[in-house]
């Protein structure tokens, strides 16, 4: 099969490479539809990360093409989507809400789904497939499911967005759009996005943003306070992962307003004192997006949502040197890689 | 009257000073029964904060002497407990539960109440009144109500202790002592303690422990991990305030699980990275204790729970100085001023 294989920071390659077989009874082997490029597989193409020949990707749509003799809920046939860390879904942590912890959780992104075939493991608890097969526009949003979507809708669901609530959201990456989506099929009142590019505030618009921010920092914090007599947000997303990302969206809540943090902190310190002070509730982390998969299927089924318009490029996998390379310059929010 | 002053570091007397005196129609001046000193009055006393002739004190309980022109539901003769934010108790933050941070909120440690007498702002919202002129040896818990028992209460709510939770407990001062109790009285299954002191060890039986833990930072975590299947603790409260106690804290939870912390932070900087892959909830700050009073109040005056057990040593208002020494060289865990 074809699979993308990242050689050294910078170099992304499509190559030949041996067909995945089934290793654990409860394993699948799934022939993807689609795949694509997400921010953190930027870190070892720009050398943030060591890299050496590793196989890339942990997000995937596709039909089940084989599965081991313990796997019960998925047929060969199916359509199937599931999340970045395959989970059992059995466990007590799993039954918590918390599948992104599975006592025996599997990082996809170890196996690569960048790919023509994938081996995905613990299947029953992984994968859940599609009422039907798919019309394929409805692919993207699907694939969507698999990570930004999930993870966007976990932030929502951390900062308890819902009726009645005001919801800022920091960050207007995919992740970020998508929580104004996510806070917006929850029933947020008013969706705050902080943005300054045209073509996202679009988009943000569209997906549920009642006003636009441009300013960040302390400055943003002035207007979100502003916009709420004083107080600041019932909920806040942040979807970036940097320190003055986390702190603008401490910041922007009011106290005892709630948080959710998906942005992957990187060189993130919260000051004791400022969190103290600030009385906020703050969840997040890699999100548990198996427990969402369900719902957010059907809401794509039924054409209520459509996360798929994040994706602004789509090449086919051939070319995913390519998508890394206009990710990486900025040309494109996030790249659908299609086979 | 008499009242407690900070003249400079280790420098503490007890003066004749004006009588205080209603200034806004919605005071009270109350006539304390009973005042006593917290672990945060040592950081002056300590010289780690500045101070230069300052009143002391922001816990108290006593009987009401007289009352301005708005207020309307407490009474001359009522016996009252309050908080140490004096609050209104009717804007947007207080509705939604967080005195402490009540838009027209006032620090009672900037009015002094270690003293004879004491103006309360805000008294309708800030005060609460017993059932009846209480019997005195309630005094030392309904003063316990005003700040220690308040917070600790506050940390197991934040914590989410409750039925079927294991709880772990970082902190044997007064604070994470009636974290304790309130854990039990909120229906926690199993109530870990990290304690090395015999004596505070017995009390945290008294109060709820069901197991007792007394290795810290990582061996400390790695006994609540043993006693919990390797998962954590699904509540944990931090009541110390320092950089091992909250990271011993957010690894003791397992993913998804809650951490109430309550000791207020010193140079505590908490790694993004960490907080991201424990995947916790973090709620803390400064205590709403006004919202716990009602509640906290009929449970002592009940006799259903016993707080006022974390004084240690038992003094007159003039004896000040003594108690400030014993609680700085530790001979005291909580020293109840009496007048």
């Amino acid at each position: 099969m074809r699979q993308v294989v990242m050689h050294a920071p910078g170099d992304v390659r499509v190559e030949d490479r041996e067909d995945p077989t089934i290793i654990e009874p409860t394993d699948a082997i799934i022939r993807l539809s689609a795949t694509c490029i997400c921010g953190s597989d930027l870190w070892p193409y720009r050398g943030v990360e060591p890299v050496d020949h590793q196989v890339m990707g942990h997000e995937y749509v596709g039909v089940v093409e084989e599965i081991g003799a313990d796997v019960r809920t998925v047929q060969v046939g199916d359509f199937v989507v599931g999340s970045f860390w395959a989970s059992d879904n059995t466990c007590e942590i799993c039954r918590a809400g918390y599948q992104a912890y599975c006592t025996h959780r599997v990082l996809m992104g170890t196996i690569g789904t960048q790919s023509e075939l994938a081996r995905i493991p613990l299947a029953d608890g992984t994968l859940v497939a599609t009422p039907g097969m798919p019309e394929p526009d409805l692919i993207p949003s699907l694939m969507a499911a698999s990570d930004v979507l999930g993870t966007g809708w976990f932030a929502a669901v951390a900062a308890e967005a819902g009726p009645g609530k005001t919801v800022a959201v920091v960050g207007d990456g995919a992740v970020g759009l998508l929580g104004i989506l996510a806070a917006q099929q929850l029933g947020a009142e008013r969706i705050i996005a902080f943005s300054r590019h045209a073509d996202r505030q679009a988009l943000a618009r569209e997906f549920g943003a009642t006003d636009i921010v441009e300013e960040r920092g302390d400055a943003g914090v002035a207007r979100v306070k502003k916009l709420t007599d004083g107080l600041g947000a019932h909920s806040v997303i942040e979807a970036v992962g940097t320190q003055e990302a986390m702190m603008q969206a401490i910041h922007s809540a009011r106290p005892g307003g709630h948080v959710g943090f998906v942005g992957v902190s990187h060189d993130v310190a919260i000051p004791g004192d400022e969190l103290f002070m600030a009385g906020v509730h703050l969840h997040g982390g890699p999100a548990p997006v198996r427990q969402y998969l369900p719902e957010l299927i059907q809401l794509i089924w039924d054409r209520k949502i459509e996360p798929g318009k994040v994706f602004d490029l789509t090449l086919p996998l051939e070319s995913a040197a390519e998508g890394y390379r206009a990710m990486d310059e900025r040309t494109a929010t996030k790249v659908l890689l299609t086979l």
